[in-house]
C-alpha cells in the first residue's frame, strides 16, 4: 500500500471504467492506483466462475485486452465456441479459447478455497498487473435486471437478450449479507486516499452495486477523501452499454444531470466532483443546484491520450483538496 | 437393443481397442455393436471429469479423430492450453481447444445430476455414433500405478510421467464398490450377445479395470457367447502404449504367449478363442497348452481395410458357435 496521501481509489464496471483506470494508471505510480470493480455481473456458466468486470479491469490493465472491442483477449480464437455449438451445448455467452484459460485456471483456485479477492490478485499478478484490482465483496452478489418481460439475470439480460426487454429496475441479490473487500475497507480506514473517482461506468449495474455493499457508500462519504463523478452520460448518449437505454425506460432524463441527480438522491453527500462533457456544459447550472461542483471537459475517450488526458483533468481537478 | 443372437459386446481401452471397434463398426450394423469401455484412467483435472477411454472411441467412431495419433480431435488448436501455461496453469494434460466442449457439456451434463452412462449415451447420440459405448460401471473406478518412485494415479503415470517409472503393479480404487454398467448387464442376461470380444488393449490398465468390476468376469465366462481375445502384442512389441514395457518390468515374458497366461490366471475359463499376429505364430503350441483356441493373423492396424479385415477374421472365426 502506498503512503498515506497519495493512493487513489477508482470504482469501477467494465469497457468504460476501464478506459479511464487505463488513463489513471499512466499518470500514476501502479502502486498508488486501487481500483473496487463491481462483481454483481459475475455468474456461473459451464461450470465457470465468470467475473467480466473483473476481467476487463485486468485484461485492459495488462494490455492483452482486445482493443476494438474494449473486453476479451486480443488475437483470441473461438474453437472451443464451436464445437460446444455442434454438440448444442451453451453458447450464448461467448468464451474464447485463450479467455478459457482465465477461467479454467480461477476455477481451479476457488476450487481449493481461495476468496475471489485472493484470486483477483494472484491472477494480476500472473498477468502482470501491478495496479491493485479488487472485487468489491468476496461474498456473492448476483444482478437481476427486472424487465417487463420478467426477471433477468444480468448476464441473461446483457448478453443473451442483448439488452432488448425494457427494465423496471434492478435489484442485487446478496447484497444485505456482502461484506465490504476488506483491502479497501482498511484503505480508507488506515491510509487515508486523497481522490476517490467513480468511473464512467453504468450507474444501475456497476456503480450502484458497489455502493450498496452495506456500510460502502456511507464510509466513501464520511471518507475526506474529494469524491469526483465522471458522467457515463455525453450528449444524452451512453458511449458504451445500455445505461442510456435504461434511464430511458426507467423515465430519468437520459443526460448528465440524470445521472447526477440518480447519485444526489440515492447517495446524499456522497459526490463532490461531476466531471461532465464539453457537449453537455449547458447542464451545469442545473447540475450545480443539485449541490455538486461541476467540472466540464472532453470526456469521450477513443485514444489511449485521451485516457490519459482525462486521468490528468480529474487528477488535476481535486488537487487544491488532496 | 438388436435382436437376441445379433448383439456383439467388446471390451476395449483407448487407441488400440478403437482400432478394432471401428473395423467392427464397418461391418456390423451400428445397433448390434456394443461397446464396454474402461473408465479407472478417468480423472478430475482443471475442475473438468476426463474421459480419455470413452472419448477416443466416442471421436474414433463420429470420425472426427485424430487419426494420425489416434486420440484428440482433427483440426485440433492448443490456444487454451498455450495461454493457461503463460499463467503458470497445470499444462501437462494437453486438452484441445475443440476437446475442451467435449469437457464443458460433460461437467454440465454431470452437474445436473447425470450418469456417465447417460452423458456418454447423449454425447454419443449428439456426434452421431450409433454404436453404444458404455462406460464400465457408473461408480468412480481410479487407477493407481504403483511403481519404484512409489505410487501415481494413472494419468499422472501416463501423461505426466511419460511411463518411465518401473510398474510394480496396479490398483483399482474403488473398484469393490463398482456395480457394473447396467445396460451391459441387461444385454448379458436378457440378449444372448453372439460374441464377446476383448480388443487389442492394455491387459493391466485397460481390460483387468473392466474385468474386476465385481461380478462381470463371471457373467462373461458363464454366458454362452464364445469370448475372443486379440493380442495387443505383436512380435514382443505393443503396437502403442506402455504394455510390453509393464510385461517386462512386472516379469512376464514380452509375448502374445504372455498376455494369454495373465489372462488364464487370472480369469480362468474366459478367453475361448485367442487371436495373434502372424509373426507370433511360433507361441500357438504354448498358447494352446494352456486351453485356448489360437488363431494366427495379420493383426497390426494400420488402414482402416486393416482394421475391417481384422474384424471379419475376428467375427469369422467363432460364426460356427455363435
Amino acid at each position: 500500500m502506498s503512503a498515506s496521501g497519495q493512493a487513489l481509489l477508482a470504482l469501477s464496471g467494465g469497457v468504460g471504467g476501464a478506459k479511464l483506470v487505463l488513463g489513471l494508471a499512466g499518470e500514476l505510480p501502479a502502486e498508488a492506483l486501487h481500483v473496487l470493480v463491481n462483481t454483481g455481473d459475475d455468474f456461473e456458466h459451464l461450470g465457470l466462475h465468470i467475473s467480466p468486470d473483473i476481467d476487463t479491469l485486468l485484461y485492459t490493465l495488462s494490455g492483452l485486452s482486445n482493443r476494438q472491442q474494449g473486453w476479451g483477449l486480443a488475437d483470441e480464437s473461438w474453437n472451443t465456441m464451436a464445437s460446444l455449438e455442434r454438440l448444442g451445448g451453451d453458447t450464448w455467452f461467448r468464451l474464447g479459447d485463450r479467455d478459457m484459460a482465465t477461467h479454467l485456471w480461477r476455477r481451479q483456485q476457488l476450487s481449493r478455497g481461495d476468496t475471489i479477492s485472493q484470486v483477483t490478485a494472484e491472477l494480476a499478478r500472473r498477468l502482470g498487473v501491478q495496479v491493485r484490482v479488487y472485487p468489491m465483496s468476496d461474498d456473492p452478489v448476483r444482478t437481476t435486471v427486472h424487465t417487463e418481460n420478467g426477471d433477468l439475470p444480468f448476464q441473461h439480460y446483457f448478453v443473451r437478450e442483448q439488452c432488448r426487454p425494457a427494465v423496471t429496475g434492478f435489484s442485487f441479490d446478496g447484497i444485505s449479507a456482502a461484506r465490504p473487500n476488506r483491502d479497501v475497507a482498511r484503505l480508507l480506514q488506515e491510509h487515508q486516499p486523497s481522490r476517490i473517482i467513480i468511473c464512467p461506468s453504468n450507474p444501475f449495474v456497476s456503480v450502484d452495486p458497489i455502493l450498496q455493499v452495506p456500510g460502502l457508500w456511507l464510509s466513501l462519504r464520511d471518507n475526506p477523501a474529494p469524491v469526483i463523478l465522471v458522467s457515463p452520460i455525453v450528449a444524452g448518449l451512453a458511449i458504451k452499454g445500455p445505461a442510456a437505454k435504461m434511464m430511458a425506460e426507467l423515465g430519468v432524463p437520459v443526460t448528465a444531470a440524470g445521472v447526477a441527480r440518480h447519485y444526489c438522491e440515492r447517495y446524499p453527500g456522497l459526490v463532490d466532483h461531476f466531471v461532465i462533457d464539453e457537449s453537455d456544459a449547458i447542464l451545469a447550472d442545473e447540475i450545480t443546484a443539485l449541490g455538486l461542483d461541476v467540472a466540464v471537459t472532453r470526456t469521450i475517450m477513443n485514444s489511449d491520450e485521451d485516457k490519459r488526458r482525462l486521468a490528468r483533468f480529474t487528477l488535476d481537478l481535486a488537487q487544491e483538496e488532496a
